[in-house]
């Protein structure tokens, strides 16, 4: 091989490789492995310019570790979304996990949420924090079996009910971090769901547990008890979806928050007071989510579950479970009021998956998040307790906002950008 | 000071606001205007980096526009959070503002989705293309009123009847593109709610919905009919929480896709049959939602929501409405299938918020997303078609997956980084 | 045959026939033609008696017109169940069909429910009466259809938006009382959904409604539509199951009744105060159905609709829905409170099934309920606003209960007979 | 006074009374104790019949026995309701508590449900049985409480698990029959639930369980613990209505039954045949109660109830309850269905309210139910197990119905008297 061209080699196996994808003789999963991530991702890319017209280029401007992306978090990779982080805080969490102040960060494009969720946090502050809870529920995975009906079901559950340690024993060896809590069955019919519920330290523990069950499942509890399981997820999980099982027993943490809010505070950081307030709590998220049919007697669980999500590096289809859940507002003496939330099902993690991410671990880094290995289970608690306390402030931001009219002209200044970007009056949007 | 060294001037200026955060002097919010967002947020990072002891470089290295970002979405910037973009498709999607092929890209840190979902399109094209429809039910706001009973809230309804018209024309004065379509009341004890919907073009539209109910609540209705508005969102709207209203009603899109799959694409490409799909159908989808009480009877519309919403500029809160609705699947003659997804409750646009994000447009651009002034809410259609396409494609996969054990064996596998991120054999996984 | 011996002969007929069920030569529904409804009742009395060696001889004490009855209610007919009847009232009703006093029978076992209701209707007359109000919601019924996917459907719908003057002349011209409000369809897959909602007079209107739509359906939309009719009932009605659908578009009648009991009454009528009856009211009827998950927000709806329902002669499944809804109790100065009750589906006839039977009847002109051919709709509007009433007095007395801790000391004497069943102390026990 | 005129005198007493009613100087409760039951309801009735202008003649004759039901049963009794009862059976059910033939009494005044049922029956017979098992769950009381917060109720909820054992002792110490089973706590925000759960022999246990908590509550747990009790029934209990608790953890009992129905009976008996019979099952019980959402799978799970609720003397407010469930229907080989009714919360008893009553007393004898004081809750076990394949009888007809387009026209004929009580042909109605 000669020096004197490399450039156009180098960019012919690329270019053909485009082309390739172009004019789809291979698929966009086909190409060769001895590509790196960035390599791959970048071919793509042009293959995707050339095919629909459109630039890629702020995709591939991108600062992930696209060779351990690209294995672990995203096949077919062609580079990153960006999503805008805000500050808010500190908020003063008075949890088991930490005591103390910390800022939280939020991802979002949503105008006004960090602005009003700060707010929130400057009233907890001024309270003297936020008291959370969080109890570790475990994640839960459950497979579907099919029986021949009533005798044989019950034949099964007996037999699950004698042999539970094996199954036990085969679970956790699949993990060092994976323990067993129970078994729940449920069955009618010709079917059985058995819904496993383990702890796994740190992690959000989904996969863990889809892979301990698989193992129990094929390994021994199919050849065992001679019955077919029909899929390892029959929905009595359940994941991703609303459901009343995860709101009666949990999944993953179940997060308690409470503040008592002085007349002072509800006044001068709230602007506005205890009637008031308690009036929207009343008509808004009790008797307004009674008349929609709805599992989420609350403000916006959702929104603040959501940015603080992304940027922690959660899986973010699991807002959905965390949209469920209860806040409550009640009369204290001398103009005080009782706020709480509660949040039945957040599955959240603070190791695998996307909190390995670069940026994502810069958030769980401000946070102060860091694994102890000698108290397993201790770092993602006290990411869900910031989590409590950040989407209370979100409720009594929001709830307050309505008390005083200016939800809508806030959305209407922040979101066509006719209010700068910086500024104390700032804090009483939302 | 001398004017001979003005750089330690301007440093030192930055380094007097870092010094301020720091000692919590000012807010985060409390940023003098004359800082482009840029420096804001540069100088917010140096503070917190200081604070916490950990580095924020990555978040720090962002494409984003920050001048704008941080005026339209997102208060207190710090920078950006970046999340892994893959591409799935061609997707073959038969609907009314597209009929042909688009790749879709999804944003996403669950290994396998990706690859799955690519494999669920495959099998769509196989099969001929998805058939989609899109209803454009409206976006809604729900103010909540007090009455002081019943006889004043027969007034009031009817009060509001004889006067639609007017409200109609103050609501639609807010935007050129919003139309009223119809006021929803709800009313029990001395409480009343008004749903209003609205079209918004190719806006999703909820921010629009706030200012124009506002400006009728405050204007005209609370003046003219003399009944208070407690608060602007009643929670029968109801937004970003799981509810009857929207499974009846539709917010949003309501969104249905389906295909008709032979019996050599389900062996050749999704690895199953008729049999074996139908029953994980049965037993997960149908039973195993009944017995867990969930409005999902589906196996995971949420996870490529969500993915595509974070490509797409959504809000991602919004996948909590999105994860519920049904997928069917059914026997058809010589060992087909007919399935089908349908999403009641999906609100998308194409304009605003988290759409207008630089990395987010490249990807509607992918997608071939164009606003035409001519046709208001071709674009979101557009968009809403893909969408709907994808789900399906991703229920496909996963459900298949099922049929043939091998869910858990590509999480372990792809999770950990065991599988190279290219080659065919990627297309069995999910 | 001689006619020395008549007796013996008939004797002999009606024993031939008791030997041949008792030797199931014929089944119970095969008695001869010939016999009088009474005559079968008894002979299969007797063959049950000599199956079971038990007596049915109250159950042979019946007032009801077996011949009538054995006709259009019950087939296989052996005689009466007798359930006690109490009587509670006056009671003060402020509605558009009555507007005075007027006592009211219920049907019960359950020690305690009268006088507790009684009670109830005592603090409601002192407060100056329930303004009560009813909305014919109109009765329903779905047939639900297959088509081959979401382009059939579309013409279906289509089809029918078209034809649907067409369709309201056949439903109507089944009844003279029928009349076609709309028809809502809801479709996903391969499956339409036509919810057919009537008004249908006087009558409860559930078989009125089926065979108008079973016309329809076999003469009209099925061959002209060409689209199949699975099942004239496609559980979208939805018939005698809770259900969301119900709780949003409502069905039967809406009823709404609310008072404002001043502090006297509180304390004197209902041995309770504001504060106490607003917290029972939060933590147990809000908080308390929120935590279970549940669509009925009250204390009790369905003791008293069952009781009501039972000496009315009402469809006794129909407590299903009867049992949703909402109760508020909100503050009021002076130490009032205002306290109302929504019933959101409540289907009730006053001709036709039940109320026909002999008992019954006379329960129905006790309540005034007389049907005035001028006014069809207004006799079960009588009924259904002194329901509401009465129902709002049963949740009063309970609620009120709670406050002062006698429910389960009064379920304890009288359940166990050690209260005499009159005395004015009854007043205060629930 | 003499002997002349004792009637006079009797009547002058009984005249005064009832002028004392109509006058409104005493009330309806108030009649002096010394008067017989039977005394009382006739001076009422005939108060009444004043007041009204309407004969109360036929619910004055009655064979209950006044004595004890208006002690125990029903305040203010003034008579009894009559409603029809119907035979069907024999059905055959395959059960632990009962292994062979019985007639099960239906009491309705629906047209056609005796009949349709009865062809259930007839189906379950010649498919050899239905095979029935019934779990006592046991019978639920939820008193709620308030505390000062997270911590406070953290604290309650250690306290209650120390001393468990003496709130059994108590519970316990209040009927020889009540077993705590567990308390299950739910908690949020300042509020705490616990629902005790104890099986109650052979009495379905509400009023029990409420005495049981109450003695529990106000002597141990109030004063012990220093938490304040809101009240006894927080409805998370949850009783009469629908409610997902209920559904998760079933309450009363929990009944399973199921056969499976050769090709043969489903052609002659049912008039249909397997296909049919699933899309009936598919389109209605499954999608059209998702549609609706409803917690009901079924076909009417509520008539059947109501009916034999009525005919044995249940609670009927507790056909809410049972009114959940689900249907299953699957293909067998050779054109054979696997046919299931699932019911998750039947509260029934056989001792206590109104199973005493004199008419309900004869059909719980029919059915075979005796206490054994040896074999605690076997009776009711066997109530249950009837109820549970009458259930499944009704289901299968009425989805039989539907394949064959009948149900319209059997309610239009029967309904309206055209069609004789009797004969083989009402066996293929419903």
């Amino acid at each position: 091989m000669s020096k004197l061209n490399p450039v156009p080699r180098a960019r012919s196996r690329r270019d053909e490789l485009i082309q390739a994808l172009v004019d789809r003789e291979i698929g966009f999963h086909q190409l060769p492995r001895d590509l790196s991530a960035d390599e791959a991702g970048e071919i793509r890319r042009a293959a995707l310019e050339e095919l629909s017209g459109t630039s890629l280029a702020k995709t591939g401007s991108y600062v992930l570790d696209a060779s351990r992306v690209a294995c672990r978090n995203c096949e077919n990779f062609i580079g990153a979304v960006q999503i805008p982080l805000g500050i808010v805080g500190p908020i003063l969490v008075r949890g088991e996990a930490i005591d103390g102040e910390v800022y939280a960060p939020l991802a979002t494009s949503e105008a006004a949420l960090v602005a009003s969720t700060n707010r929130g946090c400057a009233a907890i502050r001024r309270a003297g924090g936020a008291t959370v809870r969080v109890e570790d529920v475990g994640m839960t995975r459950a497979p579907v079996f099919r029986t021949s009906g009533i005798e044989e079901t019950r034949r099964f559950l007996a037999w699950l009910e004698a042999h539970t340690e094996e199954v036990r024993r085969i679970t956790e060896s699949t993990s060092e971090y994976l323990k067993l809590l129970d078994i729940r069955p449920y069955t009618f019919g010709a079917t059985v769901y058995l819904r496993f519920r383990f702890t796994s330290g740190d992690a959000m523990g989904m996969n863990m547990a889809t892979i301990a069950c698989d193992r129990a499942v094929r390994e021994y509890i199919e050849p065992e008890a001679g019955v077919e399981c029909v899929a390892l997820s029959g929905n009595y999980c359940v994941d991703k979806k609303p459901a009343a099982i995860n709101f009666q027993e949990g999944r993953g943490k179940r997060v308690f928050a409470e503040v008592v809010l002085p007349r002072v505070v509800l006044e001068r950081t709230l602007k506005t007071n205890a009637k008031a307030l308690l009036e929207v709590q009343y008509r808004k998220n009790l008797l307004g989510s009674i008349a929609a049919g709805s599992a989420g007697f609350n403000a916006h669980f959702a929104n603040v579950l959501a940015a603080f999500f992304i940027a922690t590096g959660q899986d973010l289809a699991h807002v959905v479970e965390g949209s469920m859940g209860v806040t409550c507002v009640e009369e204290r003496p001398d103009g005080a009021v009782y706020a709480s939330v509660f949040l039945p099902a957040v599955p959240v993690g603070v190791v695998g998956g996307g909190t390995q991410l670069d940026t994502q671990r810069e958030a769980l880094a401000l946070l102060g998040v860091e694994i102890d290995p000698e108290r397993p289970g201790m770092a993602v608690r006290r990411l869900a307790e910031i989590l409590g306390a950040t989407v209370l402030a979100g409720e009594l931001s929001l709830l307050s906002a309505f008390t005083s009219d200016d939800l809508a002209r806030a959305h209407e200044r922040l979101g066509r950008g006719e209010v700068p970007p910086t500024g104390p009056e700032l804090e009483i949007k939302s």
